[in-house]
């Protein structure tokens, strides 16, 4: 699939910086706050953002099938009610009106002004309303070396992991977005040595490294969606944190799965890519013929994509320390065969349902996506720079993630979701 | 607690037939739509809706902390902003209008004509825009069965069962409104004698008898919901069939929880009853101190609720067959509890979620709340009236639930949630 806006031979007559996530290639959208004004909706390049309210109301949005209510909003869900067509023309636009061969906007300076804000002043907001959010399980390694702490190697997989596309229902109220502190949470744990469970404070509270796609209105309750068809309905991506306390999950998941564990916060990167702008880092998955998928979740062509993931901690007034690289290339599930084995019972899809891969650890050491593996269990404890350790994460910590696909000399990227750990309230 | 609009010996100037749901000692909440109108907020009493847009053009609310477009909406979310305290004065506006000591409306026919609308010229819709979806799994016989028919009697509840109110996070998308049908669903399955999954129609389809209730705006991520502090954050309730496809739960579900098994469908009652008319039904729970609860988790006072609730398979053209009869004070976790331990991590709950009971099972056989402990797995099929047997649904089958509470010569009801099966898709 060819899409005008990706052409690699692009330029903007707004600066990019070398090695900015935002080049012209890119043109995602979010949500932005400038002072006391009310949110709205923006899409990004360089170091400025693109006030699409300023836009539409200067004439530039003409002939697309948005008003002006679409982009003076709180969320995207209601731009993004019109479906993979109205976006991808948005997009399209977009790149018209910033390459450096036009001069439609660029001429008019009085308009730049209003339109291009420095990313300096902008809030990032939420950029989507969720409605159900359902977490994936999708990264072989990463089910691979949770069975070997668990169990054993030998029977590190559960018998329908390469069957279906693991997954379950997560908790969408406690999702925020980058930059929002979170607090460390409370619950009831059973230490190994307890005879009974105890109440306080996580001591084993972690990151997930993962992404997140968020979908367009589906199709009617009883009816499914394809893996040819999955695309249409996926909007774009972000970046996803999913913060999971090792010791509360632990005690509860058993047999419903992951709750309270899970449901404190989940943070996610604030610019939406859209899955149009990561077709140029289509890559083949694994094959998957031992066993073989059943029919419906049989798929073609490249449905993986090439982008570096990685997982920072930063302590308290200190430095970045770099304690994993992952890719999500290594996902062994694809977004396509996870949309329709989620519908495949007639499950109904909404605008703005956040569905995550599940955490995402390449195939060595120093690829994991969690501390869990990257401890592996607390056994080995990771040196930090500052010359501490790390078993989990402490308060004062700061949780960054970010990443990038790169082709062609076309860099296209996600910008970062940083979460830090406050004490318990 | 005393709650004016309670009182038994109250009656109302509207004709209540004998054993209705709906006297005036209940007055619950829901939506309707007449003919093409725009769909409204409703009460009910007797056989009539009351129209609440009609109620308020006509200045009946007056002096309430609502608004007209309060009423004028397709969900009671708007209304349910108001909290418990705007939403227990407007039923008190109401258990005035509707006393038989009460003029007001009464002697103004043209406006009585205005404001009750027989139910035979309504259709009800779903009440409540769900945002996330809860499920607990309470019922103590229910997860005792379960744990006899896949592990047995001697471990049949789970190591955490009476420490923590277990649950999970369900899908909100595919919640429906009784009357709308569903499809049986399809899905990946292993069958006990199969070697490898194979993809086809559910054959193991089951019901499970819950109630849901529904919540008002809660507290900021962080926050906790204490068990004393519960009551003022739940508005009301309603029964919830909470429809669950075995074969696919079963190959999915270890080890994070149920998923597909679930998701295609969940009906709810139309008419969402509040937790105050519900008051006068209050009883004790059982004791729990073996073990004893965690602090967190202790409360006081009488905090279950005497529900009768039965479930019934009516096939095609058949007749009614009582199937289960429950009650919903054989809850081991009453709601404050529920509501405590989902918070206790300091997840936050919006205005419009949704958190099911979990099946309830009483604790003898005739009271239990799904074909799967009802037909101990398929091993006992339940006759039928008509000569045939279930041991799960057929296509065809409509599965009704209702459920009241009666002291003191009251009844205070919520109709019913009823769904007919249609073959697969």
């Amino acid at each position: 699939m060819t899409i005008a806006a990706n052409d690699p031979t692009f330029t903007s007559w707004v600066n990019v910086p070398e090695n900015s996530d935002f080049p012209i290639q890119n043109l995602p959208f979010g949500i932005i706050k400038v002072e006391n004004e009310a949110p709205r909706v923006a899409s990004r390049i360089g170091d400025y953002a693109i006030d699409l309210k300023a836009l539409s109301v200067l004439g530039y949005t003409e002939n697309l099938p948005f008003s002006l209510s679409d982009f003076d909003a709180s969320t995207l869900n209601s731009m993004m009610m019109k479906g993979k067509d109205g976006t991808r023309k948005l997009r399209d636009r977009l790149s018209k009106l910033f390459n450096a061969e036009s001069v439609d906007l660029k001429s008019k300076q009085h308009h730049v002004d209003q339109v291009l804000i420095p990313m300096a002043q902008v809030e990032m907001l939420m950029p989507i309303d969720v409605r159900d959010y359902t977490d994936f399980y999708s990264s072989e390694q990463h089910a691979y070396n949770v069975g070997c702490l668990f169990r054993d190697p030998e029977n590190a997989l559960m018998p329908n992991w390469k069957h279906i596309p693991v997954g379950y229902h997560g908790r969408a109220s406690s999702i925020i977005v980058s930059g929002q502190d979170i607090y460390r949470p409370k619950g009831q744990k059973k230490p190994p040595t307890a005879d009974v469970p105890i109440f306080g404070q996580s001591n084993l509270l972690d990151f997930e490294l993962e992404t997140v796609f968020f979908t367009f209105q589906g199709k009617p309750l009883g009816d499914t969606i394809s893996t040819k068809e999955a695309e249409d309905y996926i909007f774009g991506m972000a970046l996803l944190n999913d913060w999971s306390a090792r010791d509360i999950q632990g005690w509860e998941y058993v047999p419903l799965g992951p709750f309270l564990g899970k449901s404190f916060a989940s943070s996610v990167s604030p610019w939406i890519v859209t899955i149009d702008a990561l077709e140029p880092f289509r890559v083949a998955g694994p094959t998957q013929d031992n066993p073989k998928v059943l029919p419906y979740l049989e798929y073609s062509g490249n449905k993986h994509i090439d982008i570096n993931l990685d997982v920072i901690i930063q302590p308290e007034n200190g430095e970045e320390n770099l304690v994993g690289k992952s890719n999500y290339r290594h996902m062994y599930w694809n977004m396509n065969q996870q949309l329709a084995h989620h519908t495949v019972n007639g499950c109904n899809i909404n605008c703005g349902d956040a569905m995550g891969s599940g955490t995402i650890s390449g195939p060595e050491i120093g690829m994991y996506g969690s501390m869990l593996e990257i401890s592996w269990k607390g056994t080995k404890p990771f040196q930090m720079s500052d010359g501490t350790e790390r078993k989990f994460i402490n308060d004062g910590d700061t949780v960054i993630m970010r990443g990038y696909s790169k082709k062609d000399g076309v860099r296209v990227g996600f910008g970062e979701v940083s979460t830090k750990v406050l004490p318990t309230k």
